[in-house]
């Protein structure tokens, strides 16, 4: 009998999952349920297509849904929501516009992504106020700044969608002013790179304000003001970026249990308490290379491998959905900045390490070859087993080397092994000893 | 009673050696001879010396003789050359213009590099005939390009230095051919490698002679034209680069081991069969990490790090030099084009491996955000263990990623742990699925 595989989600985790079964048993049912009507977007070219960058919305798509349906032969089904998990009847309930049913699985993967997370902040509503969390909301984002032209915008939040969209709305020539609670922006890249980047947000004319806890925003149908503490600024646009939180109600209501995190708990093959229910993607935790721990890291890369995976295993090769070392790299400006690993000494201690770090900063390319740039690379590693912990980089050009680090982490090596890796050397590349390499020189000392 | 070090050789490793010792151990003896005039200088930025991009062959230099008597406290003999090693007595025999003596020592680094090998073509000692070996013959060809204006070259080799070359004197406006001997180009790279660079040589204006066996150059004093099989082609200067031998004359006639390479034989510190003498740089093996076996690899990081480790092995705390993966990056005009590893079949199957590899193209960007590249990604890896062997990269931008394969290399991962290293992902920076991650799960797949 045809065994049925339902996916609830169309994105990274879901379409990856879904494409990978059926290309290796092509006999098998798979159906997929997805809310809205977009599938297989790159959520992170959002801000590029706001920028101007990228001209159509279309363009983030990688596989359109007719491509599932005709050449994939995903039994794929947009605007379509499962609002209920009936895990011993193995059978998901279904509402598309006109009815309501169920569908029988043999095997079901919950990928329900996340949301971003709204705070509670007066005026969320007015007119003008966005969170960025689908391409709905930033083709909205996108008609606004065209339509309003609006001369200053308030941004809440320093991370990744914050910062990316201050660069956005800034080539749209609006003044940007951007907020952050906490003393820096990009918390998880931790302070070298956050000074760095904030020193560069300035140069090019954002308005950063640190410490400063928004309230919410004011105006008339539409956003006038943020209003802070203290004071109001004006605000003719407002973006909310803070965070986001896992998708986890459907799966909670079914029994699934949720891990430390929050997100949904799962075994190194993405199933969850449930045997015949996995979970995948930005509502699934995952485990970390260096703590061992389950964490919840909601990017792209850790979504479509764990997917495949799901889709690999379920059709009969078990297959490790990969841990995850937390890489991010994001693109303020004219900078790259990007981490691996775990950066906060307290999180170190926490996972019982003896942390010990150094920050360096060196050049991109022979010293004497034109146009290199400076490098900013921290490194982390614990003092006894000398075991390397994280890494962050910072600078104009050659960000990606946050690879080489990352690497390192998934092989578990130490620095004094980081240092002795045979990295490429040639004058237009990178000096004889790669930035990364001189960062572990330098650390390896200190451990002595 | 303090010892002495005294180094043969003041380039990469032997400065290296110098320095590190002194800094462990500022009471030490540590003397350096180099019998030529510059001492701590970057061969490989020569090409950019010759192009015009380097102002001043002195910016190519490192570390002055000056900084490294007075700031280092190093005793550095330039203009002086060892002519013996008496390896009972333990003393070098030293010739300076004025006079020879015998300097005791108790432990020695033999770095007396490599040199250009000179084929025997007829009419190498014609005036516009050059091979590229040190600062003396660089400096003599950007003299010769700028004050004769030469219409066409002949640049014979296919290798690093050849291409450099070739980009270099193309900034003149020269005319460059360029003779390669075997079907293709940059050998050590691969054909995926090769066949990419030749096809931008030749867009670049390089006239490709592939298979074309050079026999000489003739002329009256001066070169006039290059000698083939069947033809004369004409050319106003010639560099030949095919490659350079270690120099192992010394060490031969002191009764010091060579290696399956004919390059010096040491262990892991460097050590050569004599226990007072150290080897290092492009005279030395080092031990190939995937392979276990012997090579020599005359790249700048290897003499370096031997170099360093072996300073701080004779002043106390041993330390291994660490092996080589074969890793290089060399720029062609707009393409990088990078190494790692073992590429080559047959070589992987001498050393006992059941080679299987895959080549990809990927963007180095997302599909949607503007000037990404193609990358073109080859992977080599052993079919039953599944263990990497190599890998090469060639593009417009990126090619340093090859680093994440070097680093895998060190760390002795497997394919599939390759792909599930959690590489840096955001638009501007790389496809979801870094190419190099690509190329390993389309390598997976091939090994299940």
């Amino acid at each position: 009998m045809t065994k049925t595989f339902v996916v609830i989600g169309g994105d990274a985790a879901g379409m990856s999952a879904a494409s990978k079964a059926k290309r290796e048993d092509p006999e098998r049912e798979v159906i997929v349920f997805e809310k809205g009507e977009w599938v297989s977007y790159a959520a992170c070219g959002m801000p590029y297509y706001v920028k101007g960058e990228v001209d159509d919305l279309d363009d983030l798509v990688t596989v359109t849904p007719e491509e599932f349906r005709e050449e994939r032969d995903v039994d794929l089904h947009t605007g379509t929501e499962v609002v209920d998990i009936n895990s011993e009847a193995q059978t998901v309930t279904v509402e598309t516009g006109d009815e309501t049913y169920e569908q029988p699985y043999d095997d079901l993967l919950v990928a329900t992504g996340a949301s971003a997370i709204e705070p509670p902040f007066d005026g969320l509503g007015l007119e003008g106020v966005f969170t960025i969390h689908d391409m709905v909301e930033a083709d909205a984002i996108e008609n606004y700044v065209t339509d309003r032209d609006p001369e200053t915008a308030a941004i809440v939040g320093g991370g990744y969608v914050g910062i990316e969209m201050a660069e956005a709305l800034s080539a749209h020539g609006v003044d940007v002013h951007l907020y952050e609670m906490l003393p820096h922006i990009l918390q998880p890249f931790g302070e070298a790179v956050a000074e760095v980047v904030e020193e560069h947000l300035r140069e090019q004319g954002v308005e950063l304000h640190l410490e400063t806890a928004v309230s919410g925003f004011v105006g008339d149908e539409r956003v006038e003001a943020v209003e802070l503490e203290d004071e109001t600024v004006a605000a003719d646009v407002a973006i909310v970026g803070v965070g986001v939180a896992p998708n986890t109600d459907l799966a909670e209501e079914a029994g699934i249990e949720l891990g430390p995190t929050g997100a949904i708990a799962t075994d190194e093959y993405g199933r969850t308490n449930d045997e015949n229910v996995y979970a995948a993607g930005d509502n699934a935790e995952a485990t970390h290379v260096v703590t061992g721990e389950s964490d919840h890291v909601p990017l792209a890369l850790t979504a479509n491998r764990a997917g495949r995976a799901i889709g690999q295993t379920i059709t009969g090769a078990p297959t490790p959905t990969g841990g995850t070392a937390g890489t991010a790299i994001v693109k303020a400006f004219d900078l790259g900045a990007a981490r691996t690993g775990i950066i906060d000494e307290d999180r170190a201690r926490e996972a019982g390490f003896d942390p010990v770090s150094v920050t360096i900063s060196a050049s991109t390319r022979a010293h004497y070859y034109p146009d290199g740039a400076e490098l900013t690379v921290t490194l982390v590693a614990d003092r006894e087993s000398g075991e390397l912990l994280g890494g962050t980089v910072v600078g104009r050009e050659g960000t990606k080397r946050i690879d080489t680090v990352a690497t390192a982490l998934t092989a578990d090596m130490t620095v004094t092994e980081l240092q002795n890796a045979d990295l490429a050397y040639a004058p237009p590349f990178s000096p004889v000893w790669d930035p990364i390499l001189t960062a572990a020189k330098v650390l390896a000392g200190k451990l002595e």
